[in-house]
């Protein structure tokens, strides 16, 4: 006798939406840090957002259908917070830190809605864009890119047969453990989960998360997505990313307040933050000018997090530097987080071992890894995008990003000059940006 | 929201039993094939079946739960043939042929009922045997086996996390499909599921025959198992086995009686059956000795299953005496069924390619294949048994196997040495028997 649950099947032949954005929380911490310091700081600058698709070759537009794209986006605006999230950062530790988010902020979080988006298809590509007050719009970043990626796994394996799926997702189960099980082997490794925005779905992340829970125990330290790690009780990950240095850089009006925008907006951070947030992203415009310039209380922070140069060199460089400034490297913290996967968390790991302490957030590589899976035998439909969305306009003037990979660079061409002219970053050789 | 299915979930946590043999037809074709004919012209043959557990480094009664053996095996005593089983053996096309199965053996099977056993621990070994009618005893062979099989994955399985469980899964699946896809590469392919006996469990075997039906398409000509042909639409393969001429030689009374019983039982075999089921089981007191006294309407049989040589030396063997005999091979068929895995199915196929058809029975390593598997790390635990259930006696005298594999040898060790002399088998070395 077969038991069907007819309340079920009825309801997975007749859904009219299977929504890949179910709650605000479904989002990166450091968005939340963010947003705090944006809404307190900065609540009258108007910024744009834009979807970046570094992938030209994939013509997004004519895999993901127009109308599905703008029911997702549609159904992540009538999101808000509930009573239980808010409950939870409310009364949750993060960092070790009791009543991390004010009372004044979760209040405000109450009524937060995602703002309208602005969507056209221009050769193949979505034109999608957000504008509007800052602390709107930068919560758009990660349901936006998650919205779009699931929507292009989705259209991928929308003709496969049940077992061809069932085939490929027990080979990425199979993969992913035989990467748990060299990460096994790495006796003080500390990781977290990075992959929300480039994840192949929801589901699979949280099965990701949870692979890497039961395998790695106290070696993985949490996830960046706050949701996974209000369901998982694991704790939730992150601290700062490049639109702080950007957004700051784009309201001076001088090139010496431009000059000293990067360390302005840390100074901020670090009246609002402290301890293990305390981490600088140092390649905006270019780690060696950032370095170069610091001010000598940068040095005093817990740690850097190189996200553009390749991580030994990246983060030799930075130690070197504290050296010069005296620090201990030994008491310091690197974060590697740029397109990692296990052969270059290995690397890295063995490289820095016993010289500086390590954290790796593993993202693209940990939650969208689908190579050799699918049972056609052909990876392109799932290989993951370098997909982005970036801030591109602030108060109406460009924003830019130098980066320490020009393949990264982004922003109006005269206002890059400018930047590389007052920050002294050269035009470095661009290497080819993955994930 | 989660919607939760009370029923299902109570069901799961408090079942009395997961059965694991559901079903008389949850057995091996050839069963049948043979059932028929026992029914129809050995009715008063008392024999006795025991459970043989050539592994012998396993102590299965120190793994398996005797209380648990019992109840599934009381549970299979308690299965009737169902209505809708019987309709189909009588409805459905075997081989190409209709009505294969008479109306009085279908009116007997409509009563049929698995006899009672006889169970004691010896030395940490089971000591299960069949005593009664030929035509009720030897239905247990499968469902003994299957049982005893399963219990012990469930037992190795019985404290692994829902995680374990999982990744355990997807990489056995995995692993098939790599192996499918070799498959894939065989264009003339003809290959059968053969692996009920030995299977991890009911559940997993139903996986792999679905993952056969969809990987290889026609390619994939049936399963051996009569439950899963009826369930997934596909033709129910097999012929016959050593227990009828273990028994005819047994029922001899003199040396002359003895030598001619082999061919004795193959003449009842093809006044009953045709065509396709015209294959030669040549192996049970060796093929040499087999070949040479055959009469000449052996040759003239559609084909031959060696069962203990390695495949490629058993079937040129066999090739040679048919062109000694005039046949032709091309137009002959060989079944290869004895421990075959991806690479000796993959030699096997270019050796033979053209030369003659070639079909493959693919048993244990199809549908109990965990190497490499468990998270664990530790495959002792799920790695498969060289586990039979033979007839060992008949009308009170000892059942005799001499195989082409001395290690696959069973019987009284005087009787061994007469049959050895009247049919001129020599002893030759053993191969290691693996499943």
């Amino acid at each position: 006798m077969t038991l069907t649950d007819l309340a079920t099947r009825t309801y997975n032949h007749s859904f009219r939406l299977d929504p890949i954005v179910r709650s605000l929380l479904d989002t990166d911490f450091y968005k939340l840090l963010m947003l705090q310091l944006i809404h307190s700081r900065h609540p009258d600058v108007e910024v744009t957002f834009s979807l970046i698709n570094r992938t030209r070759t994939v013509r997004l537009a004519d895999t993901i259908d127009e109308a599905g794209l703008r029911e997702q986006l549609d159904h992540a605006r009538t999101l808000r917070f509930t009573k239980q999230e808010l409950i939870w950062l409310a009364g949750n530790t993060f960092y070790g830190v009791e009543r991390m988010f004010g009372p004044k902020f979760l209040e405000w979080l109450a009524d937060f809605q995602l703002p309208a988006y602005d969507l056209r298809v221009v050769d193949g590509q979505f034109e999608l864009s957000f504008t509007g007050p800052w602390a709107a719009v930068t919560m758009w970043e990660i349901p936006a890119l998650a919205i779009v990626n699931e929507l292009r796994s989705r259209a991928a394996l929308h003709h496969r047969g049940r077992f061809a799926l069932d085939v490929l997702y027990a080979r990425a189960k199979a993969r992913l453990w035989e990467k748990v099980e060299r990460l096994q082997a790495l006796p003080d490794l500390v990781l977290s989960d990075f992959g929300t925005r480039r994840r192949h779905g929801f589901l699979w992340q949280r099965w990701c998360v949870e692979a890497l829970k039961e395998g790695l125990g106290p070696r993985f330290i949490g996830t960046s997505n706050v949701r996974l790690a209000m369901d998982a009780d694991l704790e939730a990950i992150g601290t700062n990313a490049h639109e702080l240095p950007m957004v700051a850089a784009a309201l001076a009006d001088t090139d010496a307040d431009l000059a000293r925008a990067p360390y302005q907006i840390l100074s901020e951070w670090q009246e609002d933050y402290s301890g293990n947030l305390l981490i600088v992203l140092s390649d905006t415009y270019g780690t060696a000018a950032f370095l170069r310039d610091a001010p000598d209380w940068v040095a005093r922070w817990t740690g850097f997090r190189p996200d553009s140069m390749p991580p030994i060199e990246g983060g030799e460089q930075i130690i070197r530097w504290w050296q010069e400034k005296g620090e201990d490297p030994r008491t310091k913290l690197l974060i590697f987080s740029d397109g990692m996967d296990i052969d270059s968390i290995e690397a890295t790991y063995h490289h820095f071992h016993g010289r500086v302490r390590m954290s790796f957030g593993w993202g693209t590589n940990l939650t969208n890894d689908f190579r050799g899976c699918d049972p056609s035998g052909d990876d392109a439909a799932l290989a993951p995008l370098s997909l982005v969305c970036k801030v591109t306009r602030v108060n109406g003037r460009s924003a830019v990003k130098l980066s320490d990979n020009p393949a990264k660079a982004t922003g109006d061409p005269h206002e890059i000059a400018r930047y590389r002219r007052v920050f002294g970053t050269p035009d470095q050789s661009a290497r080819p940006v993955r994930v």
